[in-house]
């Protein structure tokens, strides 16, 4: 199969969607995005890459960034991280609390809110300079040097971050934070904040599909964490429906709520997509029904 | 590699775990069983068996009946199961009724007894006789014709079943079983009760590993909707250890509480593992080491 | 004060409000009554009484019941049945699962319908027939040999009975009831389904105003268990609305899905009203407003 | 009856219970408290005060400070604040978020903390120095005019304040605080610490007890606000023991986890205990021995 043509047939299937759905609102950054956007990109991992539609423009990858966090936490300090954060579903919506008080502070998995202020936590202790920390594995992976944090986007988030502020302090109260929780929160909203287009995400995430191998060969993770990774992607990586995104795309993926969402075909490719329309469970509408469609034209699924 | 091999390497390194656990004490005949068995087989798609271990002992398929049942709704009814039953993981234990009461009576997953009753209605209205609709599905499958309900299995689980009762009145409440709820528990029951061994059980699941094709060559499932089931399998398998499950041994599986698991190699094959000791959450911890072991040296991973 | 002039008064300033709010219309013989009725009565601890408007029509008096099922349980039984039963109000609907799931099958108070199930099957242990006992109960204290149950709205409830159903199998599951879930529930639903006046109710309650005291003079509570019957009224008696109730009203008081509430002024009198159209709590629009403006006018409260 | 005998012999029964229960040790200013003390004070509307044991040893007062912020909320600002509170009991434990999420950020009673903090919030809107608007009314109610904070108990409570500070972001998520969280937490904070004796809790407390009337005979609260938070002490004031302790006391009361409760008898007067052993619902262990002691003997109740 073309995979160029491939990507500019779902370019044009996905039009009739654009514009559908709610573009998140919670800071005006997010909320002024033209929301009829719409890009795609696959990372080979031989390296080669086939984009289309809007896949240069920079978009906030928001919860996309926990991947990379807890992969270089994993990196770094290895499985002590699984004592602070458990690896299962949530069932319910991304920023609750309800779990984490009937579960002693111990958030559900890495990818709700509190499992990810816990990874980010975990990485001020490591490296210090968490945000930077990812920042830089982004640079290197997608060869974008231009990489960075969108200060207003980040400014913006910390205005409106009530809900995350609560779980942050909500965390500390059963011990589960190492630095002061306002440090753990300037680190968090950071890497957030962090913008890139569709061709940077697939390349910067190619590690996923390469076993844990860098752009330059050398291991980022073993064959093992990788794996595992993709494990907790395809269980916890899109809110409240990663059932129902296993169901229909069949890879592991992550999404977050600038729309962006990266998927992995494990040993083959990194597919990226972004739409800023996002469906009820807060995951790009157009952005899911073009992964569907790729999986479903291409044969690539995991089952 | 040679599997056979592998399969008695296995067998010895989880003699350790044997006894181990908590064997299922609800009813008698599930409590009276030996623990310290342990069983194990592959089935390639081809049709190969390798089985090592107490691999022709029959036992309790209990929960792992639920996937056939499903597959059986699938082939004969169509996608219309999905309006009454949800596919995310549900957070809560099997047979909770906590999230069926805030999502008005739609069960989380067929794999919880909820969904399952569901199931076993539809089951139920489409066939007339579900159980024996399931029972034979294994024995042309696996062909084994002597597998069969265990009658005193059966009898026993109505005299205990008053959780299941509360939870098909739950559904019948909301307007979500279709038929009587004193016939949908008995079919439901019926359906549990079957018992079968390693071989019989991974010999019965391949048309999982093999697009939906029958072991006679027809398709019971299209090759999507095989792949759905194990995305369901894989994201709701297991109980609240999903994420665990997908994490350690990276395969679509559905365990029982008679301490069966069936896991799926998509394309490739099906390993049937068997062991009565449960961990804490209600899989086999023998089997679950076998599984974990059985994909760590042999690379077969989804991820 | 002139009391009948103040029930009149009462009768006249709550006609606005007769048609508002919903009738309970889950079987029919409830929805198919003229929701425009409004009955009051006092009826002194001396046994005077004072009615006016629809205060001689009878009602389903459906909750209301399980005052008095409670007061023959603790009258023959004494205090055993509070292990099995909670005193806490709840903060959930009153056919709520979830807090009878995560306090392992210990309904939180008698009045929610778990509690009651586990009332009846007590009362049905001690008396044989449960429904008759209160059933003459409640004519000797009122004086009507008449007072019965309206065998169609038995037989409705029994046939839309899932939910009493489940919560009495999940009460069953936990090993909290003595009889078989089918003598509970008809039990339960016979006892719900007796029907009277106003005057009647406010007469057959006059022992909660009188410290135990039947209508003859002998004893049928002690004191001090009718003061914590009372006491129980004013947390628990108005589904999740106890505490809204007790801040307008002032007294204790248990309503019912038939529109009909009975108040209590310790040591004074009983005060019953009645109107079919509900408020969102479930308790009835009218016979709250009337309640309060009864106790605004007299100065009666317990605060 | 005599009451100062009484509260002697009550003194005396209760050293037995002196030392059990478990005394708050969130902060080491509570937990280094003489748990073996235990006084009581009766104050009558009149103003005759009997005390007996340790009545004249100040304690820190805690969540008894949320009835007399509420009151001052109430005398300021009239009944808009139940706009944003509820007064219903809340089934969870004090400090719970579970119910606030579920119910969009309106606490569940202005005594659980997230509703203390929002009238907080509103006394602080209204006199600039909330705590200082307490500290006076008790100082004045008293006419004690050494009553004031604990510097060090509000400072190690601040360093201890995770779970507040996140009730507060969670509130203020939902748009339900109208100050900076660190003001409001501050004054929560400040008034919490204040300490004072059973005697000076007592008569501090009168006004609830007659008809809102202050000691200087100035109304503090109508008639109506006064039986209103009385009702809502009774439903809510103690923890999720509100039906236990209205089932054993019978009378409205507000407990502290500094040991203290201070109970009315409407029309009559206030009865303050204190013993620093908790029981496991976090009210005085023999305080509410006392308290039932007292009822039982005097014939006291509003019941």
């Amino acid at each position: 199969m073309d995979i160029q043509n491939l990507l500019d047939d779902i370019v044009a299937s996905v039009q009739p969607l654009l514009g559908q759905g709610e573009v998140a609102d919670y800071i005006p950054q997010l909320a002024s995005v033209n929301a009829k956007q719409f890009g795609i990109s696959v990372a080979m991992r031989s390296g080669e890459v086939y984009s289309s539609g809007d896949a240069d423009v920079p978009f906030s990858i928001q919860s996309i960034s926990k991947v990379f966090a807890l992969a270089l936490v994993l990196a770094r300090d290895g499985d002590s991280i699984w004592k602070r954060v458990f690896r299962e579903p949530s069932g319910n919506p991304f920023n609750s609390l309800v779990q984490l008080e009937s579960e002693d502070g111990i958030p559900r998995n890495p990818f709700i809110n509190a499992g990810a202020l816990v990874v980010a936590d975990r990485l001020l202790s490591v490296t210090g300079h968490p945000a930077s920390a990812v920042r830089e594995l982004l640079r290197q992976e997608s060869g974008n040097p231009r990489i960075d944090a969108d200060a207003d986007v980040a400014a913006s988030e910390l205005l409106h971050s009530h809900r995350n502020t609560s779980l942050a302090h909500f965390l500390a109260s059963y011990g589960n934070l190492e630095n002061p929780v306002e440090e753990v929160l300037e680190a968090y909203v950071k890497q957030c904040a962090l913008a890139m287009s569709c061709t940077d995400l697939a390349l910067a995430g190619r590690f996923l599909a390469a076993n844990g191998a860098r752009a330059d060969g050398t291991p980022l993770l073993s064959r093992s964490q990788t794996k595992r990774i993709n494990a907790v992607m395809l269980t916890c990586g899109t809110y409240d429906a990663a059932g129902e995104f296993a169901y229909r795309v069949g890879l592991p993926g992550k999404s977050g709520v600038g729309g962006g969402i990266v998927a992995v075909v494990p040993e083959h490719c990194t597919i990226s997509v972004w739409s800023p329309g996002l469906g009820r469970s807060g995951n790009s509408l157009a952005g899911v029904a073009a992964l569907d469609e790729f999986t479903t034209r291409t044969g690539l699924s995991i089952f």
